[in-house]
């Protein structure tokens, strides 16, 4: 097919050009001795993206999936109980990596597209007196369902309920992209992948731990070979890997790191919350669909979730915007497959990216049947990004 | 600004992904004793292209300007009389063009947004009885004002008065995306570039000879060195160059031919026209304003350009298009600068990216105060397209 | 510093040129319905690497290191017995995986130089009447000390003593090297990473399994998750994963496979060995040096480990040669450290690019004090490349 | 064939990869708002690499041959006289392009291997009483023969006998490589290709002329159009080009120019300095063979042309280099066809890309019969460089 491929979908993200430039290398000899020059710092400005100082930061060459095991064989023994909830599909199978590792795993349904509901954990960590719960692991944005949970509020039902358990985030359609912040938040250990907000392709999973996480690799006797910390701290020290790294991926994070702190992260959240806003005008505004996320306090800056009308199936939606108009959209995963298509408007995007994303969902859904007005979604978004447009410099 | 620039100016267009990649190469020995295993039928591919079989095409490390004298120099000699019309910049850069060369330039001029007047030059060759006029310079498609000539029509007046002058023509916007048959209209010299139709970077001019207009280059007594296609001849028949190709501009074109073929020539001309009138009617019928092309007759698939109300500046639009919204569109040359933008739908383009194209210039002349109705724009071409748009395979 | 760098470790290795271009692409929806036209073909080539066409071959985010992982957790419950040899760096980390995973190594020493000893693995096999051991965990080619195993040997012992073991080989800087045939040899997992002969960068481990080994996941009770083949079985079935790929490395291995498949698999161990062979001619002939493996049987077609003569240390010789001579050279691991430096002559090499390594070897030896005589090494190897060569075709 | 080509022909020379990777870019509008930012320092380096403070530089999409027209169409008129010497294919070449150009060329014979003899020039100078000669035309190094003119001397000449003729200088094999002083040496017109020491692809080429021969251009009546100077200088001043230039190359002579100006053009020239006497070692010492250059003051820098002895055919040598060994030579050219092949040593190399070059013209010689020791080019090479190696930091 002629033209561009437009890639909407929350992951893998559009590879800004410059970061794919700077992948495009020859290889190179990592234990050479001037290899930590390019190591040391980068290790060190990672850690801006978590927002901690106090904080580790690790490259893993693996994926958001191997995250969820480096946060927890590090940190916990076979049988440990954790705390958990399941709102979609990432917060589900990140439950499940903790069953299949011999964790004892108590976790709590929630209606999908709903997240975290303080008051049960509240109610539930006042009733674990014991401190049996070592763990409390949540997906910061729940990308099947584009829903968002405010860790800050749950580290306050933490602080009140004076329970030390490790707050562990799964921040893979979040971090780089909308508000994290390790260190304000207490959060023990963060995690995600290179494919979203960091504008990378796969292949890397960035996981960062407070000292508190950190010591409990000290006593933690789940098994760990490949992931094990200890092994990256040793090596990392000193500017190096125990094994040998992507070294195209660590060009493409130095360069993606430079654009996100050029920018500046608190306009890379802004631009986020502006674009994503336009997107859910489109679609609530302009076309009148309702969002798999039920309340506004739950909408995703960095995924939405549409449900389509009754009676239609998301997946038409999708085959037509790929096979027609050469647009990925997201998929609805699980318990919403066929119900929702998602649009993905994190990283690298701009206006005129998800305008394209925009349109391109509009005609699909009008060939498919669902009588959505022609242009009424990009003119409620067009609207809205132009009303909060930054002025020109003069 | 994050995100990715959206480039429709007519020219330079958008590259490939898969065209760049092809490009980046490392150099090699262009006196290689298999390098003409590259050139050869890419030299013979580059005619499928310009629709000739009997003729002779040429690839020259310059850019359009050069094969404009590409095309005169190797056919003519100083006085000699050529006969243009002036129509837009760049016919008139190349009336331009001629005369710096030293040959008798007669032109005629019309009204810019309309092409050749077939009816002034019928009669202007039955005058010329004496055949005087040694060659016909017709720009087949004025980037500048985004009109079309219909050649077919100039060779039949040609034919009709039995002139013998050479039918020369500027292809530079036209040539690989709308249709353009070298054979059929007994045209003898056509030139383009590499940054339109052919989906390259600029730096190659690609020139065409009949054998007609080659057997010219015998008495043509123009000064001549660089752009000498003896040279050419000499080199290209054992597959080679006179001097120093750009190796990695080759590997760009054989890329670039490759995915022309495998669209297939007609279905690429198909394309070009379905997507320019969804610009249009999102111009004519959605914003309700008007072209610069006159008349039906004269619209180009490959650019259009769009004349402002009165009272405002294109040139403020295409301000905000680029500043606030990462958007390059064309702007109006020389006579109509001010009064008109431009969006270029030439080359590896779809219906998403003209649809950034078109809800970017209207978010940027909402902003700058002109009232075109949000979404109306892109409702229209959206709306076309889809009514166009082929049927899905089973 | 000027010119590019010479890379002679042994891994990463020099990545072609087309490889690097091949994964210079936009990102792309990896649930995509034609994804598997991708997919499915890798997947089926990638067998025809490891030389089966029996097994299964699995794709992992990850690196060698997880290959030994992948190898066990699937196969192996805690507890386990298994056997294995320590003869160098490697071999040495795959036991201590082992032994982290919670498994009952039992290893035996190995002077650091030869490989594994069929006589004393007979013996033990042998005594092991209640096949206590369930698996035989053997490094192919040892890349501390250059060292390769016979693996065809190993198998018969295995038969001869009629033992069930699993055999399970680290064929990380063998396969698609030096000869390795999966089905022949009756290997049950064999693995290996990107970074050395596949021509890739790191970040990706190729696991296969035999049907035998494939179905011991039904039994297998070590804790998996990130590394289940499992999943990789499901999804894969579809074309698919059960993570987001990196997509640029599966375009790589496409061209690399290609590129592997297009010289024949026979044809690039034959290039191996008579590449190797030149480097030791140079070494052991023109040096007057030796090599850290013992005897010509242990000889490896992929990595040469060279002792540098008492009194001197080896990392001198690589200093000089990296900062002086834009070289990278292989240092020496462990118990080798400075005794040795190493010449990696494995995936996408030449003859004149082992020039370069032996020339800058010899040059950094003697600028640190070794007498060996300038230009021995490079005539000794040089004239055996001549000798050697295959003729030129007409 | 596996491995990389090695090229060491006089050009194109090898690209630095990073220059290929910053060409490695989406297209973009040359006619932006911000698109000076990239053009004025650009221009305002180039100057640097000339050496000139006072002169102007200008980017030319074309290959050096058009670097000779733009040097005389912008200066001279039909008919004047200007003054040469043909020492070789490409001092052959430029006499060629200006007869062609119209231009009344007297030029001198010199033996192949010599340069401009001073006392004839002077004595022809001195002659020329009425000032008849316009300019005169010197290739600085002649790529054919490896013949590195003086330039400061034949400027001493010129000032000597006070003639005012423009000093054009071809210096496409020597800038950016050897010494070359614009401002100091009082040159009027120098120019050069992207392919040589610039490190860059062929298509650009860079022309620089003095205060002097600008003002030229106002009387200069050779007719010009694409090669016009006016327009470039019009256009330039803004930061634009007066027709689409190659953004990429553009990009790429940005890295490139930094690089150079990283190293410090003094360093560049003695690294070329050292490099080539190095390979003359090999030559001389090693092989005993002989240059074409005839005598140590004309040898280059750049590029060495090595005859090989009676009764053998340098052809065969390159074609056994290039067929079984993946490296090409440079062939000899016209008057030195197969008597010499060339050896390129300039540009983006260093000590170990240049052992290549010379282990394999050395492998290909002994291939062909011809008798030179086995590793004696090499170790004459190599022990010069060890010897010149600066020490190492701390």
């Amino acid at each position: 097919m002629a033209g561009r491929n437009h890639l909407y979908v929350p992951g893998p993200t559009n590879v800004p050009d410059s970061v794919l430039s700077a992948m495009h290398v020859p290889m190179e000899d990592h234990r050479a001795p001037d290899f930590p020059n390019l190591v040391k710092p980068l290790l060190e400005d990672l850690k801006k993206i978590f927002r901690t100082e106090t904080g580790q930061a690790f490259i893993f060459q693996a994926t958001g999936t191997a995250g969820w095991e480096v946060a927890m064989c590090n940190t916990l023994s076979p049988g440990d109980k954790v705390l958990s909830y399941r709102f979609g599909q990432f917060s589900h199978l990140w439950i499940q990596s903790a069953q299949r590792m011999g964790l004892d795993v108590e976790y709590h349904e929630v209606p999908w597209g709903e997240g975290v509901p303080l008051d049960h954990l509240e109610q539930r960590l006042r009733q674990d007196a014991n401190h049996e719960i070592k763990a409390l692991l949540i997906c910061h944005n729940e990308t099947a369902t584009g829903v968002t949970n405010d860790l800050k509020a749950i580290r306050d039902v933490l602080d009140r309920t004076g329970h030390p358990a490790l707050f562990m985030i799964d921040g893979v359609s979040a971090i780089g992209s909308i508000e994290f912040r390790m260190d304000d938040w207490g959060i023990d250990v963060a995690l995600t992948g290179s494919q979203k907000g960091m504008m990378l392709p796969a292949g890397n999973a960035y996981v960062c731990f407070s000292q508190k996480a950190l010591e409990k690799r000290h006593e933690a006797r789940l098994p760990r070979n490949f992931l094990n910390i200890e092994d990256m701290i040793q090596q990392n020290k000193d500017g190096y890997f125990p094994y040998t790294p992507s070294t195209p991926m660590l060009h493409g994070l130095r360069r993606a790191i430079d654009l996100m702190l050029e920018e500046g992260l608190d306009n890379v959240y802004a631009r986020h919350h502006r674009l994503a806003e336009g997107v859910r005008r489109a679609v609530l505004d302009g076309w009148g669909l309702e969002l798999c996320a039920r309340d506004p306090k739950w909408y995703s800056d960095t995924v939405s979730a549409i449900v389509v009308p009754e009676g239609f199936d998301a997946r038409d939606v999708m085959k037509v915007a790929y096979y027609r108009y050469n647009l990925s959209l997201g998929g609805g995963l699980s318990e919403v497959a066929g119900k929702v298509f998602r649009i993905g408007h994190l990283g690298d995007v701009n206006e005129l990216m998800l305008a394209s994303a925009i349109v391109g969902a509009e005609m699909a859904m009008r060939d498919v049947g669902i009588d959505v007005k022609p242009g009424s979604g990009i003119a409620a978004a067009m609207e809205y990004w132009r009303d909060t447009a930054p002025p020109l410099e003069a």
